[in-house]
């Protein structure tokens, strides 16, 4: 094995090898790419919709760009289509690298095998089984049947054999019957608590220990107020009052006094959204609003919502609708629409999550450095080195997503909240709120409101809530990969200004912030790159986004979201309150529960969701987590081997640092009677869906 | 027929007649009564347990006299026991005189056939089924399958044919897998909205428009103390503190301040069960504790549970043990504590009702009204006649509950939460509570600080609760039965000295007071008779006992009850929070969702309840409904045909203002989303379970 050097300290007959091996894997950018290639290139997605299609509904904008900002994915050269020369053609052939390719692993428990496999047979065999796709759930304990009589599915043919292998989990053959079913494993939330889904204090917990804790933000400013034009989408006040705030709080302090002493929190979907409600409400089956829910910190260290704010704006003749929720509207039909209003912020963060928080932050803004470390980085630079497991198997992951998840009217569009704006809406979300330096974890903290530094507090943060598990256990991680990046890098700089002469390195970062992510490069945010400190920063946060933040959002994902009503993928039906007819309401109040259900995802919407979430959230048994096995190039240095001694220590105390907060009493946030303990930062796992274990990469 | 006529108004010719027959209906107190007897006498309740059993576990206490004071039952003359001569010796057949038979009715569907077909074939059938007495449900959807799977009951035999007649709503032949099931309709409560159940809003509701509308009270003195022994049952300081209260409604006003403008109501188990707590601990299969559940009026006029307090005394070497618990306490731990505390107390209520506002107060205490009814009134004296109607089996009823419901480890007993104490319970709370004057229901709600006298006010009565549907609806009633009663009365007595000088109707109020309620002969507030207003006042508390009173705690049981987490009968298990040991509190975290399972009754119990609470709230194809149908004898007479047409007419009213008032959206303690109206002290009703319909008498 070759010894890792810096491009200026490669022996001098090796050096033109370096070079030229680096040249061939940029390609000339010319060509559609083949199998057995090598290349790394970019472009932008513009191979989501299907162009030449004579139906509009497929087609897509192509995202990257001035307009729809993106990062770039891996170029594939495929013919561009005849319709509209900016968009490529799609196949069910998505070239990687064949370095990235899944077809070199054997194993059929492989995770991209199993999203393969759910993708192409149990999705379509759904499909074909669920043939009305509007069809919603008559009733609650056929929700419950999903986990104990399962879905007859005689559609499978000839993929039958192979599923049982690959999905053993989703698909049984009950062989009494000589019937072949898709039966759901009951969720972790649900085997815990039947109900708590049906709770308020869970659906905040949820904020901070949940499946998306990347959007619960400090309230800063009083009163809330939309920076959306008022003439296009009306008046900008939020009609949460200060009076409904207060009494909602127990008259326990004002809101100035609340603001100031940082005990509101808000889950704002509400200036992301509201552009797209009118577009949305034109689609079939999906009614959005913009939405701002409010928080207040309890004495006990908890969160307590106190108002949901839905909002459409003005729309044909009709002017701006909004319309404030309170728990406390203390009758039944108060607690119904308080429910159901909840069913449409949880679509929200449930969209927000997937498209935002998980695709486009982890897999999507990934991708570039990646293609730019296989462009510019030798295979004997230590940079690359430190990365390359980190980004095992991701390329072809999102290849499989490009093609099969999040393409024109796939699995997301289908059944999230946006719809065909689904993967629109995420590069809506990347120009507004995406910046390389606050995917760090302290500074995504900090730009939240949820912490502020200070030396003298742990990690060098007060968090604004103190049990607020994924930055407890996040920022315990985010130490320890920091350490272990620390003592890399300045083991193989152990001067400054080796950093600015490593040739290799700046074209790395200066393609990373000018091509790979090009519709952000004029941003002041990026970080500069002169110092080993520069350095360190820059990888820490790219292997946290690899392993604590994608772990964080993914491997919950069936444990949380596996019974929907917890984490409604899309809202169907409008509030009851939203200009109703006489027979409208009339039906609510008689069945507000067959109200709720039609609300919540269609039945195949559902069942193609769980199947997704529990493959997305199965750790294969060849899984690789943090700190387990030392890479072969790291052991060969006893000093970078002594470093990772260190770092697989601190990983395997973590373990018990989490275990030991799972169980205290007083930290109702991850402990309480029936509650998920908060594990999906430990480090390592068991193979399944288990809620926990973190992976060096993003391969699922 | 013969004319209705007082005593001293009677033709000559027949006045011998008249007192001879009297004389016959009285007996002579002496031997066996007979099938075919008339004769109307009274006893003690001694008849419930089984003196000669060699099993302590089947004797009970006599009922009746000065320790365990009780109404006195009708005579039945079996031989005493060996064992113990206080107590009559039991059998299969139960005495009633002849005209109070059932088997003057020919209909199957008859309520007490329907009765004797549950108690005699459908529970024995049960329990041998259902063999282990203590085996809990084992997840919810197992409740669930109640209603759609029904419970196999291959024990049936030979009475199969008959109870498909009698009960077909219970019973079900499913033809193609040959079996024979138990399978409950689905309540009307859980087909509106399968969790309101699960709420606070509707637990409050229940209190003012449920199954007991009979317990809330208002809150008038602060703090709450109680009158027990503190040397036998501890402190008896509440500690439900000013602070907690004040907290709770948000520092919306002080506690005093609550208490002075009656925001605060209390459902209060504390010092009436306390001293049943540590017998009843004793057996197995219940856990007791005192209870206080204190609730707020909301501005929106609803009620809000504040806080629920639950207390144990002291028993062998522990103090007295005591913990409040609270909706508010915001994490997963405290609301599985309150919703474990609220099953305790809903135990409460639910024993409270059945054995006190059900049995006590309307079937118990009404065949001393009819046994002197009979005995001192000819059956031509013209209040005889207007009682007439409301005494229609009763005593049959009664001696079928005495035979196989309220019987020593019968159906009450072995599914409620006193066990063996249950009907001594309902003793100590006529010693304790019952009061005829506060019968009437003006003086009922007086009496509980949830009315006080006001002449501008409809019905002379300003509620502290507006929206209290049982009182509104009531108090119509009430009003609609006292002019019906006063027109009726004044016809017959139009001079004031006609009542004292009427011997029959002296003799019969003395009797009432001095035998059929002699235990409590001696208190203060029994109203004289001196005037037909004195008589007005009595007959319209007898026949309101027996209409509406009833009906309200009667036809609604299996609506409200059927789902039996709504309103368990019993508790099985302890709260966690007392003196867990280490296991039993990991468990208990682990597993909410199964502590409350076994803490709710167990399969038979709920099994054996569901069944008897579906025939109770059954009305036959033949029930009499109030001002349905004139008696012939009141039909004769022109002025009280008038009155008649008139009550009948208002009743009818009543109809529209009940339906008007329950699309109300205003009214939110029985209009709402999923809301049940309240429909109880609706007059009329189609045959069936249909949670209305106001019958005459007691008839089931």
């Amino acid at each position: 094995m070759v010894v890792s050097y810096l491009p200026s300290q490669t022996p001098s007959g090796v050096s033109r090898l370096r070079e030229e091996e680096l040249v061939t894997l940029r390609g000339d950018g010319i060509g559609k790419r083949k199998v057995f290639e090598r290349i790394y290139d970019y472009d932008v997605y513009n191979d989501l919709g299907e162009a030449d299609s004579n139906n509009d509904d497929a087609k897509r904008p192509v995202l990257g760009g001035k307009e729809l900002p993106y990062p770039r994915r891996c170029k594939t050269g495929r013919p561009r289509s005849k319709k509209d020369p900016l968009s490529e053609t799609r196949s069910t052939f998505v070239y990687v690298p064949r370095d990235e390719a899944f077809s070199e692993v054997k194993s059929v428990a492989f995770s991209g095998n199993t999203v393969y496999s759910v993708l192409h047979a149990v999705v379509p065999a759904l499909e074909s089984v669920v043939t009305d796709p509007n069809l919603g759930f008559p009733h609650f304990p056929a929700i419950d049947s999903l986990f104990n009589v399962g879905v007859d599915l005689p559609g499978l043919g000839d993929k039958k054999s192979g599923l049982f292998n690959v999905v053993p989990r989703l698909i049984k053959a009950i062989s009494d019957t000589r019937k072949d079913v898709l039966l759901f494993e009951s969720p972790q939330l649900v085997q815990r608590d039947k109900f708590s889904w049906f709770r308020d204090v869970e659906f905040a917990r949820q904020t901070l220990a949940g499946l998306n804790p990347y959007s619960i933000r400090l309230v800063t400013e009083w009163p809330l107020r939309s920076k959306l034009d008022p003439k296009v989408y009306g008046p900008p006040e939020s009609e949460i009052t200060k009076e409904l705030i207060e009494k909602e709080i127990g008259n326990y302090m004002t809101v100035e006094q609340a603001v100031q002493q940082k005990k509101l929190f808000i889950l704002d979907y509400h200036d992301l959204l509201l552009p797209y409600v009118n577009k949305v409400n034109e689609l079939k089956g999906s009614v959005l609003y913009g939405s701002r829910t409010i928080f207040f910190l309890t004495p006990q260290g908890t969160l307590k919502p106190l108002a949901i704010e839905l909002t459409r704006p003005p729309v044909d003749d009709k002017p701006q609708w909004k319309e404030v929720y309170s728990p406390n509207d203390w009758n039944a039909t108060g607690a119904w629409l308080w429910k159901l209003a909840k069913a449409h912020v949880l679509s929200h963060d449930s969209g927000y999550h997937q498209l935002v928080s998980h695709w486009l932050r982890t897999h999507c803004c990934t991708e570039p450095y990646i293609i730019a470390s296989n462009r510019q980085l030798s295979a004997m630079h230590p940079i690359y080195r430190l990365l390359h497991p980190h980004f095992r198997y991701t390329m072809e992951i999102n290849a499989l997503a490009r093609e099969a998840l999040i393409n024109a009217n796939g699995v997301i569009e289908s059944s999230f909240f946006p719809g065909k704006y689904a993967i629109e809406l995420s590069s809506i979300a990347y120009g507004a709120e995406w910046r390389f330096d606050q995917e760090a974890l302290p500074q995504n903290l900090i730009s939240r409101g949820l912490a502020v530094e200070d030396p003298n507090e742990p990690h060098g943060l007060k968090l604004a809530i103190e049990d607020y598990p994924f930055a407890n256990d996040g920022l315990v991680l985010w130490d320890i990969l920091k350490q272990w990046v620390t003592n890399y890098v300045n083991h193989y700089y152990p001067q400054t200004n080796l950093i600015e002469s490593d040739k290799e390195l700046q074209a790395w970062w200066s393609e990373i912030k000018n091509v790979g992510h090009g519709d952000k490069r004029n941003e002041p945010w990026w970080p500069e790159l002169k110092t080993p400190n520069d350095l360190i920063g820059i990888i820490t946060t790219i292997v946290w986004v690899t392993s604590g933040h994608h772990a964080a959002v993914n491997f919950g994902q069936y444990s949380y979201a596996g019974y929907f009503p917890n984490r409604p993928t899309v809202a169907r039906s409008k509030m009851p309150t939203e200009d109703p007819t006489a027979e409208e309401w009339e039906w609510f109040m008689n069945k507000p529960e067959e109200a709720l259900l039609r609300c919540f995802p269609s039945q195949i919407q559902a069942t193609k969701v769980m199947a997704i979430l529990d493959v997305l959230s199965n750790h294969s048994p060849d899984e690789e987590y943090i700190g387990e096995k030392i890479e072969p190039y790291w052991a060969e240095d006893p000093v970078i081997n002594a470093a990772f001694e260190v770092f697989s220590g601190k990983l395997k105390e973590l373990e018990g640092i989490i275990d030991a907060r799972n169980n205290d009493s007083k930290l109702s946030n991850r402990n309480g009677a029936g509650v998920m303990p908060y594990e999906l930062l430990k480090p390592y796992s068991e193979p399944g869906v288990t809620g926990k274990g973190v992976p060096y990469s993003i391969s699922i």
